[in-house]
């Protein structure tokens, strides 16, 4: 029987719905020096790849916030605690948080799923309930997951985009979880083969003894993994829910041909890994932001993605990502929107070369 | 007789509509790990301390896109003809130019005026006429303007604020003018004291002869001007028209105490001398990009600012500060929307060590 990765992965297809050179010769015709617009016109050339030229505008907007526990958080690898995780739930529900303020500021939708708290949040409205178990196993002594729940999740999330936001022009993923920048290093060392000191960072704040610890932890899961394992495994290894969830999620909208607005460590995480299960996933990543997370910097690179922000951002919950959403839309707006050296009667770049 | 920056910038007082501390304190109070929304808390501390804490939304935002041509542009600085800057007016004037889409796409209004564009557009709606002269002198052989033109286009800039957009709550500064990263590059070499080869780079994309040439004029400027020279004196020496209409535009939404986002290499030249000339605008002004030119750094950190974005963006025109406008709300609506540890019941930090 084929696992739900599987089935996702080949519905993916290469982002090539215009061609590159002529997408770089309609940036060229429009009324700004050539590459002027920086960085701005790579992100519209993307756009354009994925949606044809001019892309449409991205009206319906929607970040995913998946939410799961962590069994490593009991070792104190976090400077907060595990019931933090059920208790943001909450607070998203209500729209109090960080991210429901981002998002209305910036016209997006909030979708939050729990897909494995550690605690009885089944009465709380306005949250999907996708829960696969109570947080994951700890990843120091043992697989945090079984692979039927890895694929649990990863079918969770998929169906997240189908069933919640089935009309989204563009996503973002966002995720909560107590402990979970520990899986997040421990899938960065897995996936790129970068040592575990490299990958581990303060998270949302730790430091001293308590950094050691979560150091000490990634170590030792990935001693206890060993070299060469594939996304499944790796998922399975150290988890968690949420980051599977967003793998769903991206491979979900990738094969819909939606843009993928990843956010910080553990987002990126999660995109890297949908990316080796389905290759065509990178063509419809922007990254927002690089967070001061190390392993994030070690992630994007894998990825070969830059971001747009370098803010300090390190809370997670799709912040960043929905910060990006007006950027990505004013680099696809040029190209739907902005008239030609020709059409406007400006004269183009002169030619020769001044006389001394 | 007083000069129309003398009256201006006794107007700019000093933004402490709150306590810095108890900003913070607040800051740390909302349902985030502290500091982990990085630079945009330091955004948001500082629209509390222009407007109080919380600060209110900025609906209304406006983007001055001052014009003028400079004499110099005649030795081929540019890599553009001068009669584009009459051609990118009527550009804007109907809405076809980069500025444009950007600020329709964020919901920011344009103000398009003409300070000293060198060839005949007062047929075109959609503008503002406060034309100067035509063009600034060449300032590699003489002073740009005189006084009174200098003085003339501040006072343009700051009646643009009072009568053009006199509700708008956030200002953002952008520029056209064929050849005015030349005189921006005097500005920055003779404000800073900067050597001119450290403030001179590509522009809008001059390389080889032509760099040379731009090179070699900034430096006969700065000759000819010697040190020591004040705001108004540099902008008489080595002009220009939109650049001295900006300081006015800065004076006057500061004085108001409106938040000015400044753009490129040109508008923070502009926000330099307005500085000089009331030093508390630094307390209203935010820096939304850091352009590849190398001059625009040193300006930025003359102004001690740090930038939001670094997309090598090099069009000027207001771009880049359009874009920040969404970054620096979000920011504001963090202060005025997100619930706090105690409201929402979620736990704070742990505080003691953990347990080897």
């Amino acid at each position: 029987m084929r696992r739900p990765a599987e089935h996702l992965a080949p519905a993916v297809t290469a982002a090539e719905r215009a061609s590159p050179e002529a997408i770089r010769r309609r940036l060229d015709s429009l009324t700004k020096p050539q590459g002027s617009l920086g960085f701005l016109e790579t992100i519209a050339l993307q756009l354009a790849l994925i949606h044809g030229d001019p892309p449409p505008p991205a009206t319906r907007r929607t970040v995913f916030v998946l939410a799961a526990d962590h069994g490593v958080a009991r070792r104190g690898v976090s400077a907060y605690p595990p019931e933090v995780t059920a208790q943001m739930c909450r607070n998203y529900a209500r729209g109090g948080a960080a991210i429901n303020v981002f998002a209305r500021s910036v016209g997006a939708s909030v979708v939050v799923a729990d897909l494995g708290v550690d605690g009885e949040i089944s009465d709380v409205d306005g949250i999907v309930h996708a829960k696969v178990r109570r947080g994951t196993r700890d990843l120091t002594e043992e697989p945090a997951l079984r692979d039927d729940e890895v694929d649990q999740a990863i079918d969770a999330g998929a169906r997240l985009v189908w069933e919640t936001a089935p009309d989204a022009d563009i996503v973002a993923l966002g995720e909560m979880g107590i402990g979970n920048t520990t899986a997040a290093s421990a899938i960065a060392a897995l996936a790129t083969g970068a040592a575990p000191d490299r990958v581990v960072g303060p998270g949302t704040g730790v430091a001293g003894p308590r950094l050691s610890l979560k150091r000490h932890a990634v170590e030792r899961a990935v001693h206890r993994c060993g070299t060469g394992l594939g996304a499944l495994d790796i998922l399975a290894q150290v988890g968690g829910l949420e980051i599977a969830g967003l793998v769903g999620v991206a491979l979900a909208a990738a094969a819909r041909q939606r843009p993928v607005v990843i956010d910080g460590f553990i987002s990126t995480a999660a995109a890297l890994l949908a990316v080796r299960l389905a290759p065509a996933v990178r063509d419809y990543l922007f990254a927002s932001h690089r967070s001061p997370e190390p392993g994030h910097a070690a992630l994007l690179t894998a990825l070969g993605l830059r971001p747009i922000f370098e803010l300090d951002l390190r809370l997670g919950e799709g912040t960043g990502a929905v910060l990006a959403l007006p950027v990505i839309e004013a680099a696809g707006a040029m190209l739907r929107e902005m008239a030609t050296f020709a059409g406007a009667g400006v004269a183009t770049r002169i030619s020769e070369e001044p006389t001394p």
